[in-house]
């Protein structure tokens, strides 16, 4: 289907579109150094507050350290799970939360509040500004994965003192991500959680609003 | 330069490359509604914790909403330049750090905690996940802008509550950024802090670390 755009700007968006949280259609194969690279060159080219690059990625392929990980995120979605009743308790039986050990590596990316201070320029009224800028690397991170065919999935039932632990952070580095990175058989035109009827995408129209947020 | 890629994977880098936070070359020239749908779109069509799309995007175009805005921007923009001294209190106010009133409009986007809620899948353990979808769709409508060719400059001088007061946001909704878009003049091939010696970029590999952080 024509979207009357210019060929670079329709592939473009295609990636945003293409892109999904991918929990369960990782085959596990390699992925080539020269791939990661770009997919890490991405991340590390988002914006930052200050220009201070508070983000660090730490690459996580042992089985070990995986398997560890994956109990653990086991034990945080039964304890999702009993919160949950009737038909929510249902629907969410039904959900694959994570591909810890299915998918090729995964990627914990972490910010550093240290990075950059005494005084982050843009920080200093907003203390959340550095962790903002972690997501805008996720962001990136996530595009250009599927943009080489990739699959990501962003894993968050866990407990941050535990993946901290895991991974060996310093104090005061806290992790942001556990990313689920891949080959995947396919990414599926839509979101599991839409799929298995846990919630549906509301329009854009509703987000927008002008002048203020009630107009 | 040829880098090898396939052309639409070479365009889409090209993008993330090009992406610049744009203070002093907006042109003020409107942005045609066809491609700020685009670009609300693309950020509309971020992943989210729980597939909650918790954000918002506010647009303002009015004068006086701006003004008022920008006095507020300087005057903690004040605020930050008294905490420096010597060569940082020198770097520091050559910087521009805003462009309000030269863009096109701005974009408010906030986060509604209570959007999905009670049971947000994946919120349970990490109360700021919700956040974090905000800052994807924020990296999402960067990206879009920039592929359209317009700029975006996340202004992040100002108190939460002022600009939550000034959009009329709700208790609990709470303002993210403030991104200046539009037309540009051009997108500066080095970060502006970078230019004017505020701070250099690190190397990727300085950020990338294997199976744990001191890796």
């Amino acid at each position: 289907m024509s979207t009357g755009l210019a060929p670079e700007l329709d592939a473009f968006y295609q990636v945003l579109q293409r892109r999904r949280d991918v929990r369960g259609e990782f085959t596990g194969e390699p992925v080539p150094d020269d791939v990661l690279d770009r997919v890490l060159g991405a991340a590390h080219s988002a914006p930052s507050v200050g220009l201070s690059q508070p983000w660090d990625f730490v690459l996580v392929r042992s089985e070990q350290t995986r398997e560890t990980f994956r109990e653990h995120v086991r034990s945080e979605r039964d304890v999702f799970a009993d919160s949950l009743t009737g038909e929510r308790s249902q629907t969410f039986a039904k959900i694959k939360v994570e591909g810890v050990l299915e998918s090729s590596l995964g990627v914990v990316v972490t910010y550093d509040p240290s990075r950059g201070s005494p005084a982050v320029l843009g920080r200093h009224a907003i203390a959340d500004a550095g962790l903002y800028s972690v997501c805008l690397a996720i962001q990136n991170l996530w595009l250009a994965a599927t943009a080489e065919g990739l699959g990501v999935g962003w894993v968050s039932f866990y407990r941050e003192e535990f993946l901290a632990s895991l991974v060996g952070l310093p104090d005061g580095v806290r992790p942001v991500a556990w990313l689920c990175l891949g080959p995947v058989s396919e990414l599926a035109d839509t979101p599991d959680l839409e799929r298995h009827g846990w919630r549906r995408r509301r329009p854009l129209s509703e987000a927008v609003h002008h002048e203020r947020y009630d107009g």
